[in-house]
């Protein structure tokens, strides 16, 4: 294989920026070092004046996913998706799978482990979604060897009672095992009852707009399950990560459990950091673009968010990315506006696969939240440590993965969803002016992305990642 | 100057650890690398089996200082301290300046600052304590030279009133001159009045015995201070540091203002880890040897910080240094016994400069509460970071300076006074078997401490460091 | 009717202690003075030196209880348990009713009050338990027709998944009709899903003797639920009601939403204020005659609920009056024992109704925590004035029912099964002595309880109340 | 002395709200009473549709007092406020006294005594305030004397440095003290460097106009100055009471504390609960009418502390009633407008003796937050027990001083300067139409107050008050 010696950079990890220039063979990162005229290797790239980091990871994504039932599916497939994901500086994907009708969850995990091997341009992973113990009875055998098979966190519901909500005794168990198998359990923290209950009074008002999908996802019931989520797991002596963490009354009941002592992490993502309610409050049945659960919440909710990135209660940044076009294509099931003026027959989620680094790094970094180490450490080094993948992935290390990403803090760039590769027609971010953006993207060595804005990676190049245990410190 | 190649060890840094060679040419790390047969240098060390992290910074250090008024001074001097110091991996000492009677306290510092590079072997910095107002009524002038000079860190007393404490008036207007310039505020956080309180308590009920000391210095005097200094920093807007926090309600006090958004850091000491009051509280006027301010708590206390340890609350482990013979020695002072039976005359502090790592690695990592990473933050990166020496000091990193640690993880030592550098005839630590100790140690690429136990670096050779603003991410 | 005075005493009342003397008139307290030489009445007593104070109310009672199904019943029927309360100072026993297998909830409510109005010889009223929906699907209908037939406070509970325990999607229907309906929920707060894992880890290695019960009701399980219940009372706007609090942590969750402007209350018992769990820990299959749900607690447990009755946290003292005999006697259902060694098939419970009075005066007012004004509030004002029977119970006042207690504040008394009225064949106090106990009990005038220990109430004398709204302030 | 019945009114007290007739012998509550035909006076009021009330008790009052210096004086002197009292139905008055320059305290105390019993005309009582150890070195030995002759609540300022700020070491020896002699400390909660520090800033930049005074005093400075309080109270063991809390951040510090066991009370104001910075913001030099400390703050600060007051975190309304003119009237000393546009310079305080009962009630119990018991208890009956004064005062019971007032709870009014008989020139809530207001009042069974306004009392037939311990339940 050949190798790449990227020269003048600045490398960052999350723990330090450095001037190194990087020798690359065989795939992996094979030296950092400065006066190195006597290195060779196959190509030399400039990198002066950019950033050399580690490939952005999304730890939460899905792609050609059914939602409702299955009568929905995201826009993106596990190419598009993983192309939109490598033009925006993302070289790993951990997406979900859950039990199919008529198959089981084990069954599922592995059909859909080779759906996405034949499609995806970058590395991937499958987290594996817990469902109630009635539609699968010996759903924790299945687990166990999922847990053998690289699908080392589970993800549990808190809400969606009837379809995918497990009461407090499964939480409980699967906690136990996913303790025992060295698994990290997630959580999707929304009280469903509280929802439903919610939901009921506002159609009962005629309140059935679309932008009333806010209101029936209140703070408070986001609030609730994280406490609780976090009382199970010490319970049980489990670390614990809670997905999209909207709310700050949330991100403040993590803090405070983090503040006395118990693990738990918590991800957020660009939509609830970037976005507000107000934008879409007065869109009428156009708000559907803007529905993912839990909801993109008012603008002063943001600055708590912010506040718990900075501070550390919140440890990732991941997407949540289920892109759902407005207008309806031919070629796709029923998508944002299936049933209008309905918010419960909306399809929830948002695209921003592509999006997510660029948004942040605008917000964050451009914004002076925080600095590009930080940035690292949120939407790379992190999720590769918890979700078992550190240091292959994750860092601009000797010996890990070239997984490589050179950033130029400078560009400008314009959002719009007519310059993105993902197959949803509109773009949360439209309009955005964002300075820094990635010139070249690598995966495992092979320049996937070029300053031209040139692709070349094949579909089915990306591996399956078989993971290990997290990495908890 | 002379190169050098360490080969076969793993290297160690806060945020990984990866197999690499290091690579020192100039006094700094060169490269990193894997694969390294093409790479030549003056000296190659075989390191396999061992760690390469980068040397301790002890951030808190008092070495040849005056405690009590100018009739005490600590055992060790600014040599023996810092060959000390380097012999348990220590390759950066902070030390304080205090105004000295009849100078200003910019003349001091000037003056202690030729002191010590006149005898230390390792590079050094210096905090500035901020005297009362009423000492020097011009000091906030003299403070904003001291940051140009390089002290960037000015340590406050809220304890001790008469002689260091200042009230909250003079916390304030240094804080503002601080957050003016670049510098990080530190406090000693008791509340000395209700110590001095307390004392008088004591007294007058005849408890005047050593381990009444304790009694002194309540948990509650300590929380409140950090309450009250994070309070005032928040109003203010600077970020702050809390020097050797020594109670588990103190650090709570941390946890929960970082919770809510508060840029404070906790320092703690390893004598507050590793010993308890029980281990002194029948020793008689032995447990003089003990004393140090805030006190050594109770066997109860120390689950608190090690979890605040663990969950970040706490940010680094220093030692506070400030060795007294228990015995007197001719040459020296009065020391711990000049006035057996009556805690207020025993001059505070305890040694441990050269023990950190080792009890820190000892009870910390081969404890299994975290692992080598979380330890390199704590006792270098973090200090490194705070202190404005990053990423020159506390990483292994390309284009940093080579001080280096070879840690043997599977070495067997059992720490003593007989066995240590240190001036002090007696050790906190005496008879712990600890696993995991430094086996060469590197100084801007020069071997001060080789696997045979010698030692080569001439007083002096120490640099004296001019530092600059705090890094808070 | 009759007419009396009562001469000489202290009127104790929540907010006040005063000299005065009590004219009864009709049942009903007809004035309060002093100087009243002429004032006349059928009959004059002399309470020279005592306490007259409203008599007590026992907000929490299971007399003639199906505890477990309904193979097993509570020692105590409606006369044995309401002449033990008499007793004791309590003039008004709350018991529960819950839907009887082939009754509905409405039916076994009108039954049971025929029942109870059949044998009681002081005041009560009945609380409804809301039953699982699948168990009566049309509950809330009978609900809403119990409000209108005074049973205005329902409880729910959030343990014992498979009989009794509610998900949250029931609590939130059944608080928004309570609310509707001007009806107090209560909640027997403790996360049956938590306790069923407990419980069967500890089966699972064997650890079935009594004393695991307290090991399989964590003080966390309590926490939690009574944090989840608030949460679902806040959203929906409706007071709450705790009851049993047996947990220092439980107590912290609503002190801290009380001061943080939640109308939660709390009560406790005196077996949790009283009793410890090392009480019985090493009773073998005896410690069955301590079993009750919540458990008893560890000694530690103990100050914190002090504490919390002392600051308002906890806002009323009940019984969970449940008795069972120890030794089985032959005209009752299998009682403590009928199942030794194996703690699950226990039935819970424990008798108190005719000990509170006295055991809380000693270890509250006696033992120097809180006086008499608080006392009265504890165990009569509060309970009066939160299910709807104040001012008419809970207070000697002008209009007031004379359910008075004539209450020897210097008479000494050693408790003991031997010398109770409740039918259980042991006593959790057994050898207390205590110091203050009643001397002469009244219902709507008429004297139950004589000073030389006579009795002379007829079964069936004692009046179903139906209660009105909660009164909150 | 004449008798007096009042017939058909609601008596209401802090625990519950009755009918009864109340008959008035020698001053006291002879009786309460139905059916009280038998009973006969010298005098039979009606009081058919009225509240019988407790007469109300302000604990915090300036009267003639000396604010800036001994150059400013407020408007009121013992005559006009306690009229002006009385007129709103308070018929008991807490005023301060405080070291007169050349006069020790006990010396200042007695002389204040005198001049208030020669002009008041309801009863009172003075709280000591405890000055500067420097002021008088031999402080501690008058406030020794000071708690037998009746000042049982000695009140320190954490405010005010260099006039009559008291550091940490003056709070411990003060609080030490207090508990030693039954005292209940009060503390002047504020931070007064961190006022200082804001102060100098918006000085400096040239921000001098009246309104920024509420700048000055920051949210942080008070309730970092209760924590403090608290902390300090708790390490000495004495109860403690807070003085005119009006940050909603201060109130929370209180209830947290209370939540965690601390015996600490609250007080708030009128101004703090009804008035809004929004109300003066814009009023230019006028604006020093509303000025007083701590200041009255942001609209949405209010509903912390009504929700406090609801929840018990506060436990008393009082005013700080301290008048000045606006415009200056020749027979006073400078007033409000000694210094226009000059915030610094305008004498701290408002005006509202006679208004604190129709404000409460009209946004308290008319507005639906509590009802009138809880209305008595805040203005009467806490007061009363917290200042050792109750049964005596604060509550209409047998054997208490007939201080009575009768409320028309239908009345309406509008509040006006030109209506009251305060002397201050303006009144706070000018315009305010309130429901409820006092018809008839009096003091130890004389009528001061009549139905057609009419005014009774001579001056000097107030008694002082030689209080007795705080009453803490």
């Amino acid at each position: 294989m050949a190798s790449m010696l990227i020269r003048g950079g600045t490398v960052v990890n999350a723990d330090a920026a450095v001037r190194a220039d990087v020798l690359i063979r065989d795939g992996v990162v094979a030296a950092l070092g400065t006066g190195t005229d006597d290195w060779s290797a196959d190509q030399v790239v400039d990198a002066g004046g950019m950033l050399v980091m580690p490939g952005g990871i999304d730890a939460h994504t899905h792609l050609e996913y059914p939602i409702d039932g299955f009568t929905t599916r995201t826009a993106d497939d596990f190419h598009s998706g993983t192309v939109a994901a490598a033009h925006g500086g993302t070289t790993t994907v951990l997406d979900f799978v859950k039990k199919e009708p008529g198959r089981s969850l084990l069954d599922s995990y592995r059909a859909r482990r080779d759906v996405a091997a034949a499609k995806s341009v970058v590395d991937f992973g499958l987290h594996a979604i817990v469902p109630p113990r009635e539609q699968q009875p010996d759903v924790l055998d299945d687990l166990r060897r999922l847990a053998g098979e690289g699908a080392t966190s589970w993800k549990f519901f808190m809400a969606y009672p009837g379809t995918q909500m497990v009461d407090d005794g499964e939480l409980l168990a699967g906690f136990e095992l996913a303790l025992e198998h060295g698994v990290l359990p997630m959580v999707h923290a929304e009280n469903g009852h509280m929802i439903a209950r919610e939901t009921q009074r506002l159609l009962a008002d005629g309140r059935t707009a679309e932008v009333f999908h806010a209101s029936a996802h209140g703070h408070d019931s986001e609030a609730e399950a994280v406490h609780r989520a976090i009382v199970l797991a010490e319970s049980v002596g489990t670390p614990l990560y809670v997905v999209h963490v909207s709310s700050s009354a949330a991100a403040h009941e993590i803090s405070g459990a983090r503040a006395a002592g118990a693990r738990v992490w918590g991800e957020t993502c660009p939509q609830y950091l970037a976005v507000a309610y107000e934008d879409y409050a007065e869109l009428g049945e156009k708000a559907a673009a803007y529905l993912c659960s839990p909801p993109i919440r008012e603008r002063g909710n943001q600055e708590g968010l912010w506040r718990s990135l900075v501070t550390g209660a919140l440890s990732t940044v991941a997407t949540d990315h289920a892109g759902f076009c407005l207008h309806q294509p031919e070629d796709l099931p029923p998508q944002k506006l299936r049933s209008p003026g309905y918010f419960p027959k909306v399809p929830n989620g948002v695209p921003g696969i592509e999006d997510r680094l660029m948004v942040l790094w605008e917000t964050g970094v451009a914004g002076g939240r925080f600095d590009a180490c930080r940035f690292v450490d949120l939407v790379s080094t992190r999720p590769a440590k918890l979700f078992g993948m550190f240091p292959h992935k994750g860092a601009v290390a000797v010996g890990a993965d070239a997984d490589l990403v050179v950033w130029d803090p400078a560009a400008d760039h314009v959002i719009s969803a007519a310059g993105s590769h993902m197959r949803t027609d509109y773009n949360l971010y439209e309009g955005m002016r964002v300075t820094g953006r990635p010139v070249r993207v690598l995966s495992r060595g092979e320049q996937l992305v070029g300053p031209d804005g040139s692709f070349d990676g094949a579909a089915g190049r990306g591996r399956f990642l078989t993971r290990g245990r997290p990495q908890l410190h």
